[in-house]
């Protein structure tokens, strides 16, 4: 099985692509640009989602759920926002089919035809906005802090199964303050959730920064991004927390009356990630065999393969893998037992390399007359032969070293591609091969455009860590404030 | 604030809505039909999910997401299926928007007109089963167990929160069987689990049975459902689970190989319930002063309200509520402690009475001289005082008894509106009053539309478990095998 995947190196687009088919992540469906997430992708997504949800309420946020339609009107108020979202977007027009006359097919009823045409929300700053303005009168009723796990639309022309879809799963957090500060104040603490998360439980290194006027969310003051290296040395936005100013309460004429008795126009914000997380989880760690789990969000930490020659020794290891289930069980370590006669245990090891389990426990006849077990790490495919004593703890250990040295990895091949470049001539030469380009910029949006027309590469944020030494730009010559990091993306 | 809910013997339909409203429950949005479900009766929603997803993983379900839009030409394969649904359905016919040449609004880009137009999935058999002919080659592919939890569009005329609306949240599960028995007893099996659900969780109980031809799902062989009493008498149809018997493998062709190597059409189940539990909630356990929540699926279980004179009796009060809320918690109860200095102890009562919060405890000074609570249960809005010591156990049994006690009491309400009726005049006199009405029917279509025209009583189900003497219709004197269940239902 593992051996009809593409390898990396052949061609890396091809590789992500064979692996979300074949490790049964998700695939194309019959709707353009719109995918099937298969259970086992799915699975994995839930983990994503629990976790995201626990460290939302952690911070204060409450979910709820708002309506998949926008009014055609409504996506208009906001002049920056619908510019971003009219051109690719689901109308719909009619609520009713019928036959047609000539009974050969149905069609939209032209009687249904609806008096205003409704978008299938892309983002629901609007509809949220025009909800909001019912819910806040006062300063008491703020802070509002609200978030939303829904599907969303956009007609993107080229799709891709997790990394660009028509139709998404994502959360969108949309909240309201009575201050600016507060607000900016939140948009940067959902920054560190989202970079908090992908570093502890994707084991993905991400930079934290702030994106350039450009490449804001449409109707954003200032947007922060987590920006994650790939396997190509392509940059991924991963999570994005925008710092709405008063745009949207402006829009939909949304006021509260501070503690001074005056009215004011509410501060906003919104946050998301996605389902293309996925695709950044898969293409930040895995390998021509397949899918490298982090422990913490693999939906089978550990597979035991029994290794038999008959029935009798079939029922004897089945005996010892209970045992072994139960250890792991009430260590709170998801483990399966894969005693399926329907396959040989070489199909099964191939199977779990290609699902990215983190650990496979393998046992024969020997090894329950010896007291030992076999130990397979995912992550550096390495093999060890071990006594069964004390495996429980054992494993639980190793659990939690993997999911550090995937990280510690993912990190030093991240670093390892990051450059310090000052002449546009060099970057010209080497953005070719990927990687992250700390380069100094004038700050404008012309030069921003240059470097994009003429290698594709976008700055994919000014970092908030890090060196903040002024220098020259590398296009212009004129004074910069700092270095940021400019790189091809996905 | 219960002071202005309407109250039930006034008018049952606007307590219902006032209710919905005031308890923050949800709220009608600026999209018809659509409903914004508030952040309170979304973490309602969010244990009802919870749960009932646990109960799918334990038979054995597994999650997966299908897209949201459905190709007009694939809702048309399955006669019935498309006769269902195309009357009400929100069709998608253009990918972008534009400014208008004359520059006065945006409107749908002609340029950008759908090949096919694409239907906003009211229910995903025709998307899943596209897709299962491709996952299904052999009998070793099944069982398929997939269920996804997913929004869904029904264009309906008159809309009510929860109860009916354009836009609902749902779970669909959609299974696939080598054979017709294991399809049949999968969907009984589920609807089970809804019976059970509803019983004890939601303290609602529920009639099982079997749908009429005429009521059947659009495109089922064999409709059963779960049919709950509301306050006032109507039934309402609480979840369906149904036999698809070969409809749609046939419209799909999906065919496997059997144990005999030979091609078969594949055997499906499909089975759902949606945000229109809510509704069921409420109006099984609610009353004058606002919501009534079972604990098991109550947000808060235990409220604490604190009364005090000053600060200095305020943090003493906190100070000991800190210790009842640990030892509640560390007994897994959800307690929430109301220290809200801008709202009187009296508002707080009627408050969490109006949000349905199972057990409120209160407590003064007095209380902490002599070591005492005061604990009011919401289920019967009685109070008494009890010592403080042993209070988490006690607690703990009171939710318990709390649980049982409501499903209790909606049982012996409903079974005194469950009437075995033999005329057909008695029953025309009655079914005015509201209740379950036992009687025999004929089991033809005619008499059923007979009943339905003269009455608006609709045959809800033929019971699984129960009386099956047989008798004579109360409307034909035919034959009929065993009575069935007659009521108005929502």
């Amino acid at each position: 099985m593992a051996k009809e995947l593409t390898s990396r190196a052949e061609n890396y687009s091809q590789w992500y692509n064979d692996l979300v088919v074949k490790a049964d992540l998700a695939e194309n469906s019959a709707v353009r640009g719109c995918m099937v997430i298969k259970p086992y992708g799915y699975s994995i997504w839930e983990k994503m989602r629990d976790e995201l949800d626990r460290m939302f309420k952690e911070t204060g946020h409450v979910n709820a759920y708002f309506p998949l339609f926008i009014p055609k009107s409504y996506l208009s108020r906001e002049a920056e926002h619908v510019e971003g979202f009219a051109k690719e977007c689901a109308v719909v027009t009619h609520s009713r089919l019928k036959m047609a006359d000539d009974g050969s097919q149905l069609i939209a009823d032209p009687a249904s035809k609806l008096e205003e045409e409704l978008i299938v929300r892309p983002t629901s700053e609007t509809i949220i906005w025009s909800t909001y303005k019912n819910w806040i009168q006062s300063y008491r009723d703020l802070p509002i802090l609200c978030n939303q796990w829904a599907n969303v639309v956009r007609w993107e022309m080229r799709t891709r199964l997790f990394l660009r879809t028509a139709e998404f799963l994502w959360q969108e957090g949309h909240t309201a303050h009575a201050t600016r500060e507060e607000a900016e104040e939140e948009a940067r603490r959902m920054l560190h959730v989202y970079g908090d998360f992908a570093e502890n439980f994707m084991a993905m290194p991400v930079i934290r920064g702030v994106k350039s006027e450009n490449e804001r969310f449409a109707g954003a003051l200032d947007t922060y991004t987590i920006e994650a290296m790939m396997q190509d040395g392509k940059a991924l936005q991963a999570g994005t927390s925008h710092f709405l100013g008063q745009n949207f309460a402006k829009a939909f004429d949304v006021t509260f009356v501070n503690k001074e008795n005056k009215p004011e126009y509410v501060w906003a914000t919104s946050w998301g990630v996605s389902t293309r997380l996925m695709g950044a989880l898969i293409m930040t760690h895995s390998d021509d065999n397949g899918l490298v789990l982090p422990p913490k969000l693999a939906p089978d930490q550990v597979v035991i393969v029994p290794i038999y020659k008959n029935e009798e020794q079939r029922a004897q290891l089945a005996e010892k893998a209970e045992q072994i289930m139960a250890e792991l069980k009430a260590l709170g370590i998801r483990v399966k037992f894969d005693n399926n006669d329907t396959k040989k245990p070489g199909w099964k090891f191939a199977e779990y390399e290609l699902k990215g389990v983190p650990v496979r426990l393998a046992m024969g006849m020997r090894d329950l007359e010896n007291g030992t077990i076999e130990i397979a790490r995912r992550d550096t495919l390495t093999k060890e032969t071990r006594e069964m004593q004390g495996l429980g703890l054992y494993i639980k250990d190793l659990l939690d070293e993997i999911q550090a040295n995937m990280l510690a990895k993912a990190k030093a091949a991240r670093d390892s591609r990051i450059y310090e470049v000052d002449s546009y001539d060099e970057f010209k030469a080497r953005i070719e091969d990927g990687g992250f380009f700390l380069c100094h910029w004038d700050g404008t949006s012309e030069t921003e455009e240059r470097i994009k027309e003429e290698t594709k590469a976008t700055i994919r944020c000014v970092p908030l860590e890090g060196d903040k030494t002024p220098g020259k730009c590398m296009v212009t010559g004129k004074p910069s404030a700092q270095r940021v990091i400019i790189a091809k993306a996905y």
